[in-house]
């Protein structure tokens, strides 16, 4: 008897960022694995169960999570954001491929969410215009040096560029060595921005300069956008700047 | 009188994908602008004015919505998926940008949504589950040169790539264009995902190969992600396959 496994994106932290096909799915599902954070802002009934587990134990939360829903049960796996972007759905994937062909017929779907940076974006304007990339900085499951390759080819390609895991008390460098190395490649009024705990009550967003910017502000909590060479800033007489990236490059027909 | 201007994202397109911020968004404001399919998914009040125009208006768009607001109501600009990406979002802030000084005293708001490739990434597994970038195919704003550059620096440096805009009446060479030059960069068994109306009715998802890919199969509602050399496929008996990319890249440390 195979049962149901749906990989569900919470959004940024804002209940009302929520979709109701993520709450929907919340509402149907007995068994509830994650981290604890993402756990806590669920609103489960008596008999819904919740089995919260650290931050860097995908892979065996997503076992235990496949293992509950071959046994027949609706099982959630829940992730801040969304589910497929450097979260959940990857390691339940992966846990599938490694796992008994059983785990093949399980039911799985995700549910998307809205990522970081798009919450991060929607504060500020509109950094993420044109053409962008989005890099982990977390050297824990990736060689230092492919870091730095993609960041050449981001910076060297106009990609605008976002950076979830910037920094963590085990990763207290590699920001700032990504941004000496993006330093290379962009001018130095490059506009940066840091989103703190965007969707959170202690929200804050913060405008900056590649130049200017100071990795020790940034926590697990930011999510940071590297501007391209065309990233504008527009000032506004008593309001926060507007960032946003044009959507046309020079050299274009029209 | 400064009033208000939100960009609305609304998602995919199934109702259950709109979050409850936008849903409140829209039941605020007095004045919808947008292209007019996405107006179309609204469902308006007597009182609430709409004011469609076309897929290549966004700048007039947004200057008659900033006009609007500028006058002291409360207008809604409405995008698909999330405005912040190749949609509306950049337009208005262009449009703040080049206006009256009076613009940049509107209160300004963007409500994120999740984006299409998110959205045809969760419908498929994890392809977008390290590091990734999104590339519009248009070359309607920036040169065709530029296009191939970014291609080149996103396949070499080893980033899922997400398609947007792949295919027009008026652009009908650029994705097979495209397709020819990963194939320089790529295996040619890559794993590609054809995303076709995702979360609408006609909805169609479709696994392939960077060898096999058809361009001629794509069309204006079409969201492409190109995988790279870590993606994998995992084959279900009875159930479509699943794509995804590892959260770790080869050399990593464990």
């Amino acid at each position: 008897m195979s049962g149901r496994l749906t990989v569900i994106g919470l959004g940024p932290g804002n209940a009302d960022q929520v979709t109701p096909q993520a709450s929907e799915a919340v509402a149907e599902a007995s068994f509830f694995y994650g981290y604890k954070p993402y756990l806590d802002r669920l609103e489960l009934r008596p008999d819904q169960a919740r089995i919260a587990s650290d931050n860097r134990e995908e892979l065996a939360r997503s076992n235990e999570a496949l293992a509950k829903a071959a046994e027949g049960h609706n099982v959630a796996v829940v992730s801040g954001g969304d589910p497929g972007v450097f979260a959940m759905a990857a390691a339940v994937c992966e846990a599938i491929e490694a796992g008994p062909a059983e785990w093949r017929g399980i039911d799985l779907a995700v549910v998307p969410g809205v990522t970081a940076m798009l919450a991060v974006a929607a504060r500020i304007g509109a950094p993420l215009g044109h053409d962008f990339c989005a890099i982990s900085l977390s050297d824990n499951l990736k060689p230092w040096e492919l870091i730095e390759r993609r960041l050449d080819a981001a910076a060297s390609g106009g990609f605008v560029i976002a950076f979830y895991n910037p920094i963590s008390r085990a990763r207290p460098w590699q920001l700032g060595k990504a941004f000496e190395r993006l330093r290379t490649h962009l001018p130095a009024s490059t506009p940066l921005v840091f989103g703190h705990a965007v969707g959170r009550r202690d929200e804050r967003v913060v405008v900056t300069t590649l130049e200017a910017a100071d990795p020790s502000s940034a926590n697990m909590a930011t999510l940071i956008i590297v501007g391209s060479a065309e990233t504008r800033v527009i000032e506004r007489p008593g309001m926060s700047p507007l960032v946003y990236t044009p959507r046309s490059a020079p050299g274009a027909g029209t």
